[in-house]
């Protein structure tokens, strides 16, 4: 028996100290999608969220609202009070709070005192999404919400799903970034033996991590198969793994036909927008966007891929579930060794690990406002 | 948005550091309900107080007895024995206690050694309650127990109840302290829109803090509106929030038809003992005993406020296990602001923290004895 | 009432500090059972063994393997992944692991990195047992593996089973060396009352603690009176406890009809090998293997006894995990006073608490490579 040689083990020991990992504290000054739209309305929807709960609706005139979910009084939870208008009452004492989070109204008193409310954070609709900043507010930039046009354009037909992952974030992301899972993880789902032996080239910028395979040619998985008409072992599957932002990863497909002479190939595209918005260190809301630019009308075809791809990310979420249980347990020899293809996966962790210094070093500014992860 | 104003919630963060919580240690030198006297038998009754497990049965003649739930030799839990006549046979290697709790008898020798003994707690038999004394034994007074005459008067009808309350006995106090709750809280039960803008006046004694809110005129909830015939809007409901001792919330309440000219007013008195003894600081052995004085004969009378009533108080074992949560998962920035009518439910909390301070940071005398909380 | 006495406790809890018990680390240098043989095959087998998580299975020619059970890339348990062969194949991104435990592949590149690999224990088979070392690999000797050649000999016959234990594996040990709760644990199932009175011989060496009881006349409770025909009042029960490692402790009893003279007696042994494997400091696998020395041919009798003494060992399941709560729960001031007939289980935690000690204040060579118990 080889033992792990000892300089390997002590070389991982310190890249894993520049990387990010559940250890480390979360990341405030990001947007994350808070909900999909379709969730949001006049009912109030209680979600913890970077380790604070929020209590979130629409007004009247259909704006999201996402407040502490906590009254300033005694705490009380304010997702177990009612919409008044566009006014929240809290179910305990009866405190009631404008939709700026301002309270506007103490039951036992004529006049309510001032400077009492609940912490309002920012929120920006964009397509069947709900964003929302949780650090500090005034750097709450709109324009650095992740634009995806595929999300809300007509060109594309989408399908979305939710998972409870209870899991960090980051292993999420990792996940995503090195798709050589997809012939192990996935063997009996959309993985085919020959994905993770494929080349690669991997991008590496400031905040922006690419993986892109090409697999050619190939059998493509029915998922891809049967609504595309590409059955044989001629297939192209040329996929691109995207870290766009800590709430946002895109992976993006095409396929066909490469028996064909190029002039005369189509390509078919897929995207998934896959989107982990932390619930704390350990749990993750893992958010799916899935879209096709083909077939466009055919509600079958996504009634069909939906169902094949959903069951493949469930193999996702209970790998991840039992990885977590495994990083949760690990004593204090525990050791990962990083090979090439991590290479995007590394520096994506490293970006994390830097982000989240950044704001926790500090000590400030974030701290103060957000609570524990 | 006006954020909550920093300057209130620095001096709501100042004034928290003087108040009881959920975080504060439990305070053993007092009196406490151990249970109902109807729950003591010939059976071993395990439970855990101040977060020390205890055995407690009755004797053959039927007096209470509290024991330390672990066996001497080897702490095994003495409520898995068994009762034989006035002593309790470990159910383990079978050492024996006598009903003061000293071992008498080593089953693998012949003479039992000397000075063995499982810790025995003062108890107090009084009208439906079994008090018991946690703390320095030697200042163990009876005369400290709080006396309710109508707890055992003929002059009263009565039921009683217990919740498993998965919460701070300092919340449950608090939330009978300030009843304005009755408007939200249960606003489907017992309490009417206009009883959190009644009139109040509190009472601040050392160890004794009263509200008392006249609603006048009013219309009275079914549970009271139905056996006093009190039926329109023309009711005067007077109650009084007193809290007697960190075991021993009371509940006064008078209702009158105030239409009437006052020497033909009848007047009904109803009262609840509420009971908390802390489990543990974050756990409540919630007791209840609910009398009246009027329709001292009918049991259907009972039965119908008995049912009318739980059914509300449980809407505050729900409201306080939702607080308890967002207590339990507070980051370090949460604040709670007070207002007017919380001044007496604040000195309350200050006397509770001056009551645990004090045994607490002595730091001695009570702690060898008690367990953690 | 006489309180316990104070010198008492402070001597005992002086006592207890030398003493072993559920907070003290876990021994690693020490031979313990893994798996009974016959749990082991082709199929992965998941078990926590000291706090940590180890993959096991057989090699196509029959030899155990036991191996961390978490990939040296990114941590997911090997567990998840299937066996190839004589190789290990991870369910995430198939990295491939031979029966050493080195790493063989990685699929994503042509050469796989050297130094790879994860840790391999050393195992042993004996008879129905696979033993393993998970301490200081250089100090794995088999000749230290308990020796008992009763466990494999044809003129045995044996039964086993299996007890997942919710509770430390130092009073299971307590519990097997003072047998006088067989009078009160086990006074429905193989426990008569006379057993706890009986007269006792103890032997203490250096890791090796025995305490023997002759129950001299006695009646044999069914599960014993049945099978060797002693079915009066006249039978000899004599029990010997012996402590033989960390990890095995077994009980030897021989039964004869006494109303006989010496030389018409038949002697009837009985052996059960009690198997604690600590899978934490709170929890323990336990491993029983039963056996007689006569009516070797009658699986009736063989069924019978098992199902009688399994049904006795679950009281001890139940009791020890009663008692476990108790422990778990225990306030600053618990104490355990000791009577004459524990001196072997006190010298025996005091043994245990010397193996740890030894080991875990070195703080080197075992800590690095075992987890956190």
């Amino acid at each position: 028996m080889t033992l792990p040689s000892e300089a390997l083990i002590r070389a991982s020991m310190t890249a894993a100290r520049g990387m990010a990992d559940r250890n480390t504290p979360l990341i405030f000054n990001e947007w994350y999608v808070a909900a999909f739209g379709a969730e949001l309305d006049r009912d109030l929807l209680k979600r913890r969220i970077l380790g604070r709960n929020l209590v979130m609706f629409r007004t009247r005139a259909g704006i999201p609202v996402a407040l502490d979910d906590r009254c300033a009084h005694r705490s009380f939870p304010l997702s177990a009070g009612r919409l008044d208008g566009d006014t929240l009452v809290c179910g305990y004492h009866g405190f009631r709070y404008d939709a700026q989070g301002d309270c506007i109204e103490v039951p036992s008193q004529t006049r309510c005192p001032p400077g009492i409310g609940v912490r309002k954070f920012a929120t920006a609709e964009r397509g069947p999404l709900v964003w929302i900043w949780m650090g500090d507010a005034r750097r709450a930039d709109e324009a650095r919400i992740p634009h995806q046009p595929w999300l809300s354009s007509s060109d594309w037909a989408r399908s979305q799903g939710y998972f409870a992952l209870a899991a960090s974030y980051v292993t999420l992301h990792e996940n995503l970034m090195d798709l050589t899972h997809l012939s192990f993880l996935h063997a009996g789902s959309f993985g085919t033996a020959d994905y993770a032996r494929a080349p690669y080239e991997a991008k590496l910028e400031e905040g922006h991590f690419t993986l892109t395979r090409r697999v050619v040619p190939t059998r493509l998985p029915p998922v891809w198969a049967q609504p595309t008409g590409i059955l044989g072992e001629q297939a192209a599957r040329i996929t691109t793994s995207e870290f766009l932002s800590p709430g946002l990863h895109q992976v993006s497909a095409k396929f066909y036909d490469q028996s064909l002479p190029a002039d005369r190939r189509h390509e078919f595209q897929i995207r998934t927008a896959h989107i982990p918005t932390p619930e704390s260190q350990a749990s993750t809301h893992y958010f799916i966007v899935h879209g096709r630019d083909f077939a466009l009308e055919q509600d079958e075809v996504t009634r069909f891929m939906h169902e094949q791809l959903f069951e493949a990310f469930q193999e996702d979420v209970v790998g991840l579930t039992a990885l977590e249980r495994v990083l949760a347990e690990a004593g204090p020899d525990a050791y990962e060794i990083s090979v090439a293809s991590d290479g995007p996966a590394v520096a994506m962790r490293r970006y994390l690990k830097q982000r989240s210094d950044a704001e926790h070093a500090a000590g400030r500014g974030v701290r103060p406002e957000g609570a524990a992860g």
